[in-house]
């Protein structure tokens, strides 16, 4: 079975919501704690407008601290989403490692998040994402509201596989399908997924689900059955995208790494540090964060012990 | 694919962990209105000791009024639990279409909630199925701590299995699996079940998730993968067992009627109906109760309509 990785996308996807700024201190302290319990990626922040999500201003400054410091070899690869050029400059200017993009396969998302309709943006995204390559940096593109948009409703999986094509055809071989309203039900993540897999076997998938209807986990479930290895998820479970009509958390990190431990997966990844982080986080927030295993304790191994 | 049945169990296994006893008149119109929404089964109580669940206390009553209202031909099928020849008789008496009854696969649990261990209880409870299906009752046969005990930890799943095999031998053919716990993983659901299978391909399996560590959907879905038709869930997730070590709501009826509209499966049941409901309990209770869907609404089919 291929090595299942953990895209810890809190600080990103997690915060843009959140009114209280996280000051750069403490985005560094919970960056530098997730890096240590052993997930593959950290998404660091956003390169927008910061006008327009404050939260994210201090995502070059939060680069340029976190590179200074990289000295040991084996830390997580630290990503960054972006939306333009001028974005993609500002992260190749401050040591990106893998730049995340995307395209919403809903018009009306599409519109809402980008003003751009679908082609454009897969236009645009195409082009950045090349650049991005061109310049020696590793990328993955992604369909948001890929299993339903909160705006359209149903979004026929036409949509999404016409986008994928156009990735696949410019050489782009690691995607993520974004469920952006938490649409998706595990039986059509199982299909989704395969039909790209019978386009090119050889891609590099990865999902992103909410929890909006309480499904993220069967979702995960059916996506790692069906063949997808990289998983983005938040910490506490935090988010949901400003953008879309009801804004659900994202799956939460140590659910989905508790799930993961369950069946065996991936149990050299912190567990407990992850639990506590979670906590550290709600506190920060003054409220229960939507996450499950951070309040009961993670299944004892040894019960009683 | 064979029908898939949803078998209310909030009015027993939910209700036991509340301190507010719910009066009759509430238990019956929460119970009529179930019923009015098309699940299959509606567990309508227990037949315990009044003096040890005060919550049970009016099983008797609440099927004498039931079914001397049942004069349309196709409400669901009304269950009751049951734990020993006294609770049978009871039953007998008063109109029980359905007895459960289990046995605990885990050594601890078995002699914390019976006072036996799970050679006797199983002797006893093959006793009781017996006696019942000679007296011309349906019954269901259940396995609880199945997937894993809040005090042991692993249950082996040739315990699981071994009680199962003495199910079969007595001709017991309709058989649940109950996550008392919540200790299941989807993998391992999977597994344990595609073994009984292999035993019986003709076995009618039913399952009962708990959602202690945010599993339930996702043990849900596969379950219905590897080919179990009966689930057993609660109206807002309300429930677990007092003698268990961390008490974790049953999965919430209106979120698995959710998932399995999303499939495109009972469709014909009514959600609004449920959520509603689920409203309704969660006020009466004066608190927010687990279920996700009562309080984000389902997806809508034509958002903005």
């Amino acid at each position: 079975m291929h090595r299942i990785v953990v895209h810890e996308v809190g600080l990103r996807d997690g915060l843009q919501m959140e009114e209280r700024v996280v000051p750069l201190e403490t985005k560094l302290e919970w960056i530098r704690r997730v890096a240590g319990t052993g997930v593959d990626l950290v998404q660091v922040g956003s390169f927008v407008h910061p006008g327009k999500v404050p939260q994210m201003a201090d995502t070059d400054r939060l680069f340029t601290e976190l590179d200074s410091e990289r000295s040991k070899p084996k830390g997580p690869t630290l990503s960054a989403l972006v939306l333009n050029e001028k974005g993609l400059e500002r992260g190749l200017a401050c040591g990106v490692e893998l730049f995340c993009m995307g395209v919403s396969a809903s018009e009306t998302h599409s519109k809402k998040n980008t003003g751009m309709s679908v082609t454009e943006a897969t236009d645009r995204i195409v082009a950045i994402a090349g650049e991005a390559e061109r310049a020696g940096s590793k990328v993955q593109v992604s369909v948001q509201s890929a299993f339903g948009c909160g705006y359209e409703g149903v979004v026929p999986p036409e949509r999404v596989l016409a986008i994928v094509e156009r990735y696949l055809n410019a050489g782009l071989q690691n995607i993520s399908l974004a469920d952006t309203a938490g649409h998706a039900s595990p039986d059509q993540v199982e299909r989704l997924y395969g039909r790209i897999l019978k386009i090119d076997e050889t891609v590099d998938l990865a999902c992103h689900f909410h929890n909006t209807y309480g499904l993220a986990l069967a979702n995960c479930y059916a996506a790692l059955r069906v063949g997808v290895r990289s998983f983005e998820s938040s910490i506490g479970g935090l988010g949901g995208c400003p953008f879309t009509r009801i804004a659900g958390g994202n799956v939460a990190t140590e659910d989905l790494v508790h799930m993961l431990h369950r069946m065996g997966l991936r149990t050299e990844v912190d567990l407990p540090a992850l639990l506590h982080l979670a906590e550290d986080v709600a506190e920060f927030f003054g409220r229960d964060l939507p996450g499950t295993v951070y309040k009961t304790g993670a299944i004892p191994e040894t019960p009683g012990a």
